[in-house]
């Protein structure tokens, strides 16, 4: 079952849920055009069924590996890497100075799903690359800035994210790496750093580490932090590769999915590392990193959730099993076979829905300036970033029901989508974490935000969806009035719950613009809708209630 | 992490919950006498943490391999199978005559967790084995049951079930075996089977495959299908194995979890086998097998979560990260990852509890005969069986979560459990197929068993219970009205809705015969509750708002 890119149903979400004419009518983005969408979202598409697709496989059965302290990609790799930086795709949104399109980060989320699809572990690696330039664009000198953009567009140079240590995962603070001054405007960066994607290729010529380490004068905790820019060949005069830096990496993971991603350990001994942004400030520069790899990681989730239900249905349609009493017998026509499937189909919609939205704020934000646009695409964030990669594992686990027992076994395919997209719930932030910041940070506007959103939801008239609305809206006003403990207690409920609210409320404006779409929206609605009253009871726990039950009676 | 057996936990449930007293009452089961129950599971427990679990690791790494045509099996499990046979587990709860111990299946059950916990892929050898036990002691002729029964018993050989074929899985009727009879009391069998579960091993001196196939006068479907006796060495006059079967392992499958147990094709021309039971009556006696396998798949699902959730304890009261603003900063004082461990402790419970009153009710059943514990044994098995695996689904993926990044590298073994587990969904009928038998034929009593456990669970007397009780009775009321498809439409969902209304009725039993109990059954209760008015919501989605979403959108 060859993957089919789902060109047309993106263009329906950008066209009747999403709004995004509204995008193509600033000037920032005057370029992105029906034309233009068409014209990406085709080539891109094609690209990702006939080059990456094919790859999948390959990078799940033979991993990448380290030999010789270098890392060996898997077969197929550095073409399909070539495909993505030829087509244009890793820049899409940079700054066209540096040879960028310039285009909206929605349509780089739009082609980053197909890629993803495609073939996911490759993907990551453009993914970080993408996060890399944008804290570029926004932090580093011109001098750096001029050097690295424009080879990290065109695929010559690759870029990676070094924020973990062992003892300082969620808590980056916790950091130990050291930079000290060489005097001569480098620093010099010494440290380990752990679960590094894309720590290493074969196929391009320079890879470009984004190292957060303290500076000898820098505080304890995240306010001591600084980033620097750590190239495993240092730039001659001309700007071309040069003398190896002092880095290397140590060993690869051995993981239950993404095996074409070599995930490294990296080990900097007094690597040389310019500073990106100010001393101290490193953790903001990594935040813009992070913020759109938090939506570009949920887009991550419904890349494989798409790519699993093509698959489902595939074998679904093939496969006859026993007397379904309708027109054909293949098991697609049994109830709880279409169920699933409906399911897997409504929970993708609501997911690019949610991933595209979200994508559209933070583009009208930054084309306007507008700080509701900020504060919505802020807010949605996190909800994408979960609630997209929870539908990729919850997805990728139907897809191998589906499938009965051919689903366990690995030459299916089905299982691969379950191992690969599992870690989608865990990096870029756990999930957990994506919920705290959401009833944390997120409700510091005091609700307006969650409150923004709910008067949209509302405004669409549905009498189900409004019920829900106005009790996520009371909830909403329950958190505000919680100490942080008892926000975090109901964070991961809170979180889905308001996710499912705006995944009927996008079912339905789909149903409104296209009544095909009607039954789709009437199941899935009716689905979300409950769901979100359960998680709603669920939210309001309290950490009372989840510290009653002791530590000693929990490890007894 | 070592594994502890959940030895007090056991106790508690069968003395508090399941009311396992009234089993022991009988003159059947007189011998399981509360001092009878703490040996059994003391002794069993400590062969589960001392000899079974140091084996999982081995199994998961060096798959079960075919040599030669012969199956090598992983390390040690060759010893392990030995320890749980001369343990006298195998044949717990057959019939002393034949060298078993007569014991409740509620005791195999008990022993079976915590068995599965130590070793899933070793333990699903002796469940097959069980299962013939018992097909042979209800269906085979004494000569069959005088050679074979011991044997099994002792552990001597082992026992495999073959329904399977590429075209029919579920479907069973729809398999092209063929038997042939050779005039002398025996059969030719001829067929390929595939999916079978410990087709092969390396350490019992003969392999008995009960394998179904069609008689030349069988009618077509599973009313035409017959049950035969095939061993892989016909047993000579003495019954010690002699000459070789014409039956051969084709090749084992590549699969997502459980590499330690070998899964075959398996090739029969024209083998020798005996008939089990009448012609054409072979789906009895196959169910007879399967209905204590699908109780004894969901207790694995229960096995793996039990294993996950306390290594996930583990790992989680070892890691530090960041301040938690209570007495220690381990992990397991940050509100979100409390949440996922008492959501995992909460399910287990449920799922336990579930599982022992199944098996009190089917031993209630041989003990008394009373057709009131047979139809609640039989309503609660689908439930068991589904319940405990998406429960041992679910937890294992929470495991996952709570390692954080070290739950996706494979050296952590949590992704294990999750690889192992996901496949009790599928086998011993999908829990797609479980819902459809609880909807359809254990409904075929006009409700009387749904209504009877809700009398029960009424009678607690707890006010949320009873609402989401009393809706549980409206929504058995309704579905009693539609035809079937409709059921089907709604099935997983209305035995979700089941599962959670008993688990939150078990949990609140818990916390009145133990104070300590109440906070955790107060957190369960509060999740379980809405969750299944949840569910109920969507049980009654009704076959035509599927249908409505037509293929060809589907496949659009």
């Amino acid at each position: 079952m060859p993957y089919r890119a789902p060109v047309s149903e993106l263009r329906f979400v950008l066209d009747h849920i999403v709004g995004f004419d509204r995008v193509a009518a600033t000037d920032t983005f005057a370029e992105a055009t029906p034309d233009m969408v068409e014209a990406i979202l085709t080539e891109a598409g094609k690209m990702c069924e006939e080059v990456l697709s094919p790859l999948n496989r390959a990078g799940d059965i033979t991993p990448a590996a380290l030999e010789n302290g270098v890392v060996r990609t898997s077969p197929g790799f550095g073409d399909g890497f070539r495909a993505i930086a030829d087509g244009g795709w890793i820049g899409m949104s940079a700054d066209p100075e540096y040879g960028g399109m310039g285009l909206p980060i929605t349509l780089t989320m739009a082609v980053n799903e197909m890629i993803g699809s495609g073939c996911l572990a490759l993907q990551l690696n453009p993914l970080m690359t993408q996060g890399q330039i944008e804290a570029l664009e926004a932090h580093a000198s011109p001098e750096i800035q001029d050097l690295y953009i424009p080879k990290l567009v065109s695929g010559e140079w690759c870029g990676t994210m070094n924020l973990t240590e062992p003892q300082a995962g969620s808590d980056v603070g916790a950091l130990k790496s050291k930079a000290e001054d060489n005097g001569d405007g480098t620093y010099a960066v010494t440290g380990q750093k752990i679960y590094i994607s894309w720590g290493d290729n074969d196929f391009s010529e320079n890879i470009c580490h984004l190292v957060l380490a303290r500076l000898p004068d820098g505080a304890e905790g995240t306010r001591g932090i600084s980033l620097f820019m750590v190239p495993k060949w240092i730039p001659d005069a001309d700007g071309k590769p040069g003398v190896a830096n002092t880095l290397k990496v140590v060993s690869l993971e051995h993981k239950l999915g993404l095996h074409g991603s070599p995930t490294a350990v990296m080990q900097y001994d007094g690597a040389t590392g310019w500073l990106v942004g100010e001393p101290h400030k490193g953790m903001a520069a990594m935040f813009t990193m992070m913020n759109n790899a938090r939506l570009g990681v949920g887009v991550q989730g419904l890349s494989v959730a798409e790519a699993a239900l093509q698959h489902a249905i595939g074998y679904a349609m093939d496969r006859k099993q026993g007397k379904t009493g309708r027109d054909a017998d293949h098991i697609l026509e049994h109830a709880d076979v279409r169920r699933m499937v409906l399911s897997m189909k409504a929970d993708i919609f609501a997911t690019r829905a949610l991933a595209m939205d979200c994508a559209v704020s933070l583009d009208m934000a930054k084309a306007t300036g507008d700080a509701a646009w900020k504060a919505r695409g802020a807010f949605l964030t996190p909800i994408a970033k979960a609630f997209g990669t929870d539908t990729g594992i919850k997805v990728a686990g139907d897809g191998i029901q589906v499938h009965g027992g051919m689903g366990f076994v690995e030459e299916t395919g089905a299982a691969q989508f379950l191992r690969d997209v599992r870690v989608t719930a865990i990096y870029e932030g756990t999930n957990g974490i994506q919920a705290m910041d959401l009833v944390g940070r997120k409700l510091m506007d005091r609700g307006a935000a969650a409150f923004a959103l709910l008067d949209e939801v509302e405004a669409f008239g549905n009498d189900d969806l409004t019920t829900a609305a106005t009790h996520l809206r009371k909830l909403t006003e329950w958190m505000l009035e919680q100490d942080m403990q008892d926000r975090f207690a109901g964070a991961v409920s809170y979180l889905g719950a308001f996710a499912r609210v705006l995944g009927a409320f996008y079912h339905l404006k789909a149903a409104a613009a296209e009544t095909t779409r009607a039954p789709l929206a009437a199941y899935a609605a009716g689905r979300m809708i409950p769901e979100a009253m359960a998680e709603m009871a669920k939210a309001r726990t309290g950490a009372a209630e989840l510290y009653a039950v002791s530590t000693d009676v929990i490890a007894a």
